[in-house]
């Protein structure tokens, strides 16, 4: 029973330091000092500098698009146009990523069949032995039939098997051929899952009604909340000219910015729209400047001959990027009442 | 030689401090109760509210799809015609995003030509005088060439400019044309990396042999890692009915989650799929319901000319989304008692 | 007065618990001991092996890429023809993801038409009752129209209403088609940013300049920041046969990891290219081998008809993933800095 008594004594018993006061004013402050830097490092450091009362969730996110306006194309070697959705837009599927046709070099009536390789040194021939017949080279654009014919009346280079007649690709157009491309309007809808939180949201907030969205036009001021796009003004607020991007292509980020606050006494959770330049903005430095790709429209002749017309196409792709963040901070603050008692307690 | 048995002294003397035993039950019961909320605090908030056990790796995934059925449309206006995979699934190339097509409104033998433009308050006219020649309203479908046509009998409206005759997507079939598209499967394949762990998975499992591909289908309960699904059921779990969203579109997500568990006495990491609709359901409280696009197919007639068929195509679009967690409790238990012991050693 | 003085002298008086030294080596050297375990685990394994002073922050990232090359086909059922970027990159785009044919089916003149159903054990039949009008089997090509027709000399199946004549997919050939592919090369740009850190990257970098770029091959060791890559390079580095992957297709993943070092004093942000086979590798254990999708091209007989070409294509998809961490280890620094000091005070 003694050995039960003191086995309850050493569970219950309540051990404490002895500790010896200094009633010295300099050595009180020192110490006062150092513990009110602990209390800022606390606040300052790790709540303020570091946000680590941020729970975080990683969004998951859907995206489509509608680009909507038309534009004509009147130059002289070709027919007047006119160009709709279905014809600049491309992919057609209005996805996060799309891309918007401004200009082009058309090549119609492509067949396969031979004729003269375009004009560079290592293609350039005075009689047949300059060509080897099967020879691929790779910066050419066919297979080599060994015969050396008149590309212009004062040159001569080697024929070539290939989609022909060749493009050429040099004459692209100094002012957009789709220059009106500028107030077409994209329509974006975007909505995001924080899987953690079970946040749905949508870009399209229950507000914003029908009436409101066919005549609203984004503004960072004005608009901040509406999903339709100006052409001209994302592109300007990326900090780039319309019409100088035009010409050779490029791609421009729509950053969408779900930075959600979870609070019950805040409890929004709104998109912000930042617009960016994607690719290198300085064409002469780097020898790959702006955004191209090349397709092809196939056609059968009546003869049943496969012919097509080889577009290089030029324009901007824009890349809807959507990221965020959750933060709840009532979380945190209990959090952090919890762990102050549980330091006062062990000290 | 003192002065170093001093500092050996220094070094090696073990410094405690001086206690005092309080031998209260009341003050005892206190002291550990607040160690018993401490060991509970870190057992219970930390590992099992916050989760701190897990260390995460952001996941690899690549996706691919393919979709296998057909289905016969036999409308008035139309021939009959059988749709199979080519024809329906846009983009064909089966990445993680595919589109089904459901329903459309076909615009076939559309032309660069002169027509009159769909009667709306803005392009009735009495005579030529209410057209202006070249003005392109942004709401309208083309370049007014300044007359005044023959829209009906009745009405007159502005000529325009454009791809002749326009579309009029007013008479969108009621019940989806492609209606059979809810019989269609889809094969979704999926690997994972985490980098940091090394590890590798994919959603076809190495117990999933070729017999069993051949005849099994999703279910949640019978075949919950069986990789094709039949389109209906992913509609029906996402909480929808397959031939009411046919009608006008919209996004599915089907959401893949790899959350594994990489201890020794676990080891499994399975994927788990669960579908949700994306896009908004309620089109009636906004203005840009479903999910549709336009797309066109181009023919030269024998004479050179390009005609096209626009195709307004609504449809379901499948996103598959890959995201998952890494927990290796294990480590954690190690850091866990690593920590207990450190703070045990500081006391 | 006197209350204020007490009041002053709780708030600056330096409490010390009191202690007792016990020279005694071996108890020294057990506290010492342990001591330096505490210092080992905070430096080793907090730093070293959690590394736990990354400071993160999710990359954002836009990619495109162009592929170049060409390639001849000359096979005995084909007329020779020339493939270039348009005919074999799909999508076109040039996006992150980007397919390259290598092999095909192809299947021309086909339309919509009536044509015995291929041969299988639910097909071939003996006479018209049989087939049922109106049936479609899921396994099957198209509508049955009810009638049992010759498919061979020696066969008879039933007939269906489908895009004519079928898809025999079982003749592959052996060797790719575009077996030539593997020297295609693919130029591709990816910018980055951290957004937390306002970091933004490109993996053509300031020093590289036009010239280096238009002779420089990606190799690990020669050439590890040129963003040309030789399309057999990428296979073989992801441990594979280019004219083995080429027959049935695959998915490659060129994998750019941006592990970011902001110090001052190191200040590199560099791309690493790993290449890694994204889908399952042994094709005989599994179902569903390969990569391959179905395309077509539609045409207009002069009579107003519409053909299609089927193509069965397989080839690779090469999907260009982005990942990326950044360390600042300076401001761990400082931050253990302050919390070794704010230990000490508090001790």
């Amino acid at each position: 029973m003694g050995c039960c008594q003191d086995c309850l004594h050493y569970v219950f018993d309540y051990e404490t330091p002895r500790t010896l006061v200094i009633p010295h004013i300099g050595v009180g402050c020192v110490f006062r000092f150092t513990q009110i830097l602990v209390v800022l490092y606390v606040v300052g450091y790790v709540c303020v500098v570091q946000k680590a009362y941020q729970e975080k969730d990683s969004v998951i996110s859907s995206v489509t698009s509608k680009v909507k306006g038309f534009a004509l194309t009147n130059v002289s070697d070709m027919e007047p146009q006119l160009w709709d959705v279905a014809d600049y837009v491309i992919p057609p599927q209005g996805e996060g990523s799309f891309f918007v046709l401004t200009n082009m070099v058309v090549t119609p009536k492509q067949r396969q069949w031979r004729c003269p390789e375009l004009p560079s040194p290592s293609t350039t021939c005075v009689d047949d032995c300059d060509c080897i017949v099967g020879h691929s080279d790779p910066r050419g654009s066919g297979i080599q039939t060994g015969l050396c014919v008149n590309y212009s009346s004062t040159l001569q280079t080697c024929e070539v098997f290939s989609w022909c007649p060749l493009e050429l690709d040099t004459k692209l157009p100094e002012r957009p051929l789709l220059a009106a491309a500028e107030n077409f309007t994209v329509l974006i809808k975007n909505s995001i899952t924080y899987p953690k939180f079970k946040v749905h949201r949508r870009n399209i907030m229950p507000q914003i009604n029908s009436s409101y969205l066919k005549r609203c036009e984004f503004n960072h001021v004005t608009d901040p909340y509406c999903p339709i796009f100006r052409l001209k003004h994302i592109v300007s607020e990326a900090g780039e000219e319309f019409q100088d991007l035009a010409v050779m292509g490029g791609v421009i980020g729509i950053i969408i910015d779900w930075s959600c606050d979870l609070d019950w006494w805040a409890g929004k959770c709104k998109p912000k729209y930042t617009f960016r330049r994607l690719d290198n903005k300085h064409p002469n430095r780097n020898a790959a400047p702006g955004y191209n790709f090349r397709f092809a429209k196939y056609y059968k002749t009546s003869a049943g001959e496969e012919t097509r017309t080889l577009i290089k196409a030029y324009g901007i792709r824009f890349d809807v990027i959507v990221f965020g963040t959750v933060r709840i901070k009532s979380v945190f603050f209990t959090n952090v009442l919890i762990r102050v008692s549980v330091l006062l307690c062990l000290c």
